[in-house]
């Protein structure tokens, strides 16, 4: 007897027509435009027009992730099934997947096992064009810039300093480094340029913290496409404004601004929008989804990208600041076969008992917690996401070494069992939200320099010694000040893997450096970034993939996606 | 007291519900998934479930276009709306416009005046995404290529005969030709590449042309993406279907494949659909589409892209050839502006009466008349659309030409005055509805050689001597036999504005050869395009593109679109 596949999974549920979802949610139909009768789009007026208290905000994060798999939107899907079955009015708030990993190694995006949002086959793929219309716009400026320079340059653009990249939703490593406007005079300016993938256009990151249309806009035009020829200390930044761009880029966002709504396999009303990388943008849902799912559920669950050191850092210190959202709990999800990863057992051997590996790797784990509780003064449960290998003595070690730092750790089954699987973790969850989250504070200021910003992160999420500016960084520092971005949050992009700037740094290492090699500003999101490591911006496909076995019969039916 | 601009008229429209409009079509609510409420999706099942009869199939064309505007999609929605104040069950069938014209020059393609469908911006932008799928099938195809060759490259491709090109749906001149693969090792392998926009994309066409789901899968795994190394003699192509990609492209493409219905101005049901290039492509709507608006009107009205020369020829030569559609009337429209252009005035002087002029450019419009009746038999109508500074003299004149031919000239008021302009109209295409339509015969039969096929159509439709093959474009014709190609009909990409391959040379020229210099297989959508002249599969922005004047307010309203 075999499992069943999510998609098998996902195409036996019986959906509810989303009138029926968002008759529950309490989203009068006036507010809602359908797409098929299992999405909506949610107009953004609601917010405005509502008078509802807000419900309470869950966040759920995660250890650094593993090739084991940890669980995170599944955890947050489930958990949401588990408070419907305990009659909480609840709401979540999730990413749209990216279509790059659908088609590479990933699969889908949309949860798993008997913890999804549904209809699974839309979600993974375009949904509702949200991130065609987001390439379209990024792909608008970037034609506008180039037919500027084209038609005579004004702006007196530095070709050599264009940051403006085009993007595709795709994983294609063979555009990440291209030379365009080849082949004579007519046809463009030769000069160095690449892709991102969309997930990665500041784009994503500003559209996903935009309050609202107008702010939208102005963000758009804030957007820095590069540098005027000179001097580096007499450059000044081009915009997508002085291009004249961002009222037809935000036309075309119109709609994708619009909060999609779908479903949880029991039902529970999920709004599904947007969803920036966490490494080079702040990698959560939009703040519109967030301020609507807590408009309208008593219990909001959202999650953060990656491990907590990347995805709930950024939603804490970047989202949270600027919209002044506090979450009440935080859900830490871990495996005990990510944890004996990270203990140095190898993927193969994960399934055995190996009570010293886990100890090894607990820590990595409690570093997390102990940022939560004890950096944002926040209440936090560890969800342990079950696997049928574990053993009830590897539960215990991570109960008991939850229990010395005052965090419960709780079993969750929700992949197994759907919300029937989240009850003990529902409960404790309901529970953290009583408790008195007053003191949440951010894990680094803003007034001093960026480095001592940088420096702060180091110290207080990840545990190292401090951040190291390259020469180059340390000049593009001394640049962002002058051009008046000197104030703005960083955002760290960094190696999901470890706590460190080095992936193959597991557990949680004491007395690192992390080297900062670029900073780069995003005024349309608003933040800097800040690049350690190596950091991909646009992946590539595996020798088989994804894409090699999915298929669709006859009658549109998808097979084939994970 | 200025004209209202078309968005202004499209905003101002009161617009039914599509559930109405559907109702009205007679398409069944569960064949309906709705986009909004003024858009919505029809299952193709409809087509296969339905046994109504096809209605009368009435082709649109025109005469070659010039700068002055002619108006063709214009005066289709006006005639069928026409058709609906005669108490007829009429219904539209149009291409979709690409997002490229709308921020370049052009602005938007869904009519013009008092002769639209809506909702205007809606049709404009993204639509209901098929575009943007068709984009990401074509670049996940390109993606997997370039990833085959890195991994390996198993099919032996030769990395520089890769035709297949990606696409984006912009004008972006700066990426027409490329160098990708930069970057080193991990980067891919260095090559040229290039891209189109995506109406130009292959995958366009086959769309276009495919019956149903599994047809165009098998479209999909005919796409020639390149050929082996080795002798021009040995070598092989290599397919979307070598590469396992049919399946992930098709699972893209499955709601793409879906008409869209919309309504015109007059709520007569328009269903808006695909939209291939009309030179490199076939220019005109989905076959699906056609075959829909066949089923459930009584008039189905369609259009074809460009001239007649082009679109018309490739409509009835390509598109009925394969699926056995067979127009009851065909529409030539034409505009005294034009004609009186073809006669040699300058754009600035087209406003002034010219009797001279005029009869020295009426040649091009009787050339494509006499192709409609005598070469193709079929009952043609020319249709004056009409503009303020038209003279009774000069309209007369045309009348009177087109008399000598048998044919009716009648004039079009539905720019200005919506269906009550095109009641003439109507009445004319309803007599010639009744007219014996069983002479019809393509312009070139598929028995000779490729080049036979060429000279049928330089000599028959555009009126020249012959095609002349260049020594490349002769090597090609014989590797498309060799590789079992040599049968398929031929689709000329060729220039818009003028009956031969040099676009200066307007009226109706004689005694000229067409120069073919290169032939190329689209064996999914299932023709050899020879290409003469040059030909844009790229266009670029102007100096200050459309896009500058597109902005959106606070509430979602667009301005600025034409």
């Amino acid at each position: 007897m075999g499992f069943k596949t999510d998609i098998e999974i996902a195409q036996e549920s019986e959906m509810q027509s989303i009138k029926e979802i968002a008759k529950k949610a309490g989203i009068d139909e006036e507010y809602l435009e359908q797409y098929g009768n299992y999405k909506a789009k949610i107009d953004y007026k609601l917010l405005k027009e509502s008078d509802a208290e807000n419900g309470k905000l869950v966040l759920v994060t995660a250890i650094n992730p593993t090739p084991a798999g940890e669980g995170k939107t599944t955890t947050t899907i489930g958990l949401a099934d588990a408070l419907q079955r305990l009659d909480k009015n609840t709401m979540v708030a999730l990413r749209e997947p990216s279509l790059g990993p659908v088609f590479g190694v990933k699969g889908g995006a949309a949860g798993g096992g008997y913890a999804q949002v549904v209809p699974m086959e839309d979600i993974n793929l375009h949904f509702t064009g949200d991130f065609h219309a987001i390439g379209a716009a990024n792909n608008l400026l970037a034609a506008m810039i180039d037919n500027h320079v084209f038609h005579g340059n004004e702006l007196n653009i530095d070709t050599k300093n264009i940051t403006w990249k085009r993007c595709v939703d795709m994983n294609d490593r063979q555009l990440r480094n291209i030379v365009d406007g080849l082949g004579g005079k007519s046809n463009g300016e030769p000069r160095e340029d690449g892709y991102d993938i969309t997930v990665a256009s500041e784009i994503m990151a500003a559209l996903c913290l935009a309050e609202d249309l107008t702010d939208l806009k102005e963000r758009l035009s804030r957007l820095v496409i590069g540098y005027t020829y000179g001097k580096r200390t007499e450059q000044k930044q081009v915009t997508a404004g002085d291009l004249h761009a961002e009222g037809a880029m935000c036309a075309l966002l119109k709609d994708a601004l619009k909060p999609n709504l779908v479903q949880t396999l029991e039902h529970v009303p999920a709004i599904v929008h947007g969803g920036p990388f966490a490494n080079i943008a702040h990698g959560c849902n939009s703040v519109i989804a967030t301020r609507m799912a807590l408009k309208l559920g008593d219990y909001c669950i959202t999650e953060a990208g990656f491990g907590a050191d990347l995805g709930a850092e950024k939603f804490l210190d970047i989202k949270c600041r600027q919209t002044g959202l506090k979450p009440n709990a935080v859900v830490l999800v871990a495996t005990v076969r990510a944890l004996k990863y990270n203990g140095g057992v190898s993927k193969d051997d994960l399934g055995i008992e190996n009570l010293e590996a886990l100890k090894k790797g607990l820590p990595n784990l409690m570093k997390h917690v102990n940022n939560i509780k004890n950096v944002y003064h926040l209440p936090c449960v560890v969800a342990i996401n079950a696997f049928p290998t574990d053993t009830r003595a590897e539960l215990s070690l991570i109960e008991e070494e939850c229990k010395k730092v005052g965090a419960n750790a709780v079993l969750s089954e929700v992949w197994a069992k759907g919300g029937e699987g989240g009850i003990r973790l529902a409960e404790e969850v309901i529970k953290l939200c009583e408790e008195d989250n007053s003191g949440f504070t951010y894990s680094y200021d803003l007034d001093g320099s960026i480095e001592d910003r940088l420096n702060q992160i180091v110290q207080n999420i990840y545990g190292g010694k401090r951040a190291v500016l390259t020469a180059a960084a340390q000049k593009q520092a001394e640049q962002l000040e002058r051009l008046g971005y000197g104030k703005y949050p960083v955002c760290v992009a960094k190696t999901q893997y470890s706590l460190t700037d080095d992936e193959t740094k597991l557990g949680a290492p004491k007395d690192f450096d992390v080297t900062v090699r670029e900073l780069k500003i995003s005024a349309g999101a608003g933040f800097i970034v800040a690049l350690t490591g190596k950091i991909m911006t646009m992946p590539g496909l595996p020798k088989r993939p994804a894409a090699e076995k999915i298929d669709v019969d006859e009658n549109g039916k998808i097979v084939g996606l994970f």
